[in-house]
């Protein structure tokens, strides 16, 4: 299975007023992690070929992040076909797991309906 | 089951550069409705007693939301025990269901530690 | 001077852990009351015929913004030209000025380029 | 003056539908040079001592950024008091000058009374 590794340091703007991190933020980190392993794989997750928008995430937290705290962002490729892909998600901050999930991308052209991916992103995401 | 109808207009800052709205606002939008009925039935989502965070969340994303879209979310709550109350979420725009899903917040105290909520809480709700 | 008021209640996710509206949120509020005023005068903000990005903002901030605050925000049309349209803003909450500040948009065409803002919308401005 | 560099790439999140970053997005930015700065400073900007909230900030916008942009934050301290102190900040991305503006910030005690910085502070600033 494919995985990637991406770090990310809490900025106070993702902070709630219960001195957190919002846990829709959180569910944004699992995107940074996403878009930085297409583009260092040769795909780009918006162009003028499609795009590649969330069908289905979900998420458990258990731990609360912090301010300043430095995430390590765990993503695996969990199976991919043409018009979707499928990750796992898992963020560690201070030696404990915070949140772990899951997020459902499905390929659409510019006009936003569904279609198949370019065969060589299939080829890029199985390599 | 309790359920409450909260409306909502899609703020152009809620969108992104696919011209819809970003999975993690839609997350937002049903805390949104979370809140103002918690607010309605005389709860405090966060006060010196603890809070609600979310330890679970999960949708799915049925058709794109745009700028200025009148957004109905319809909130129902599906259960609850003194630590913990589930909601369901379903989004209607342009009379289509846009986004459907679950949110599960677990009562904590100031510190962050899982607590019972107050008892007059559990009335209310299951008024 | 054409004034135009938009009410608007701070949500939870708009807090920091400072427990206030964090400051780029509340240059938000003051474009959802722009956005408001121009959909009311019958002028899209963002079209096939281009759009009203920011060119220069200012805030003060007086007092903080604190969830469920309702909000007052007052905009003002300072003055407008071909290209440009400047905005004065006012949030109030609680009976007091909580931020001023302007806003300054220019009108671009699809490809982001300056040009002149359609002839019916100096009208729609002016009237 | 003293200075400051930090880089960060701009996510997908945080443009809006116009294909660009939204303007309070960038306003942001400017907070993530300022926070990474007094963490090398050994100042941390919020704590059980007070905060150092905005109490104005401004901005003119010349170049829009797009999604992926490597942006140069360069921050400079342009003077501070006991009580305040006064940022300038500009954004480079693809070798030209993307926004420029100024952060004021005041010290706050935990109440958020305007109150004076620690004494360490103003020497770790002035250094």
């Amino acid at each position: 299975m494919k995985t990637y590794l991406y770090h990310h340091s809490v900025p106070f703007q993702d902070t709630d007023m219960a001195g957190v991190v919002h846990y829709t933020r959180i569910l944004g980190y699992a995107e940074l992690a996403e878009h930085a392993f297409l583009l260092e794989l040769g795909i780009l997750p918006i162009s003028k070929s499609g795009g590649l928008p969330k069908v289905h995430v979900e998420c458990d937290y258990l731990r609360p992040l912090k301010f300043a705290d430095d995430i390590a962002i765990e993503l695996s490729l969990i199976k991919f076909s043409p018009r979707s892909i499928h990750w796992g998600f898992q963020l560690t901050a201070n030696d404990e797991i915070s949140a772990k999930g899951k997020l459902i991308t499905a390929h659409v052209d510019v006009n936003g309906n569904p279609s198949e991916m370019p065969t060589q992103w299939q080829s890029l995401l199985g390599e």
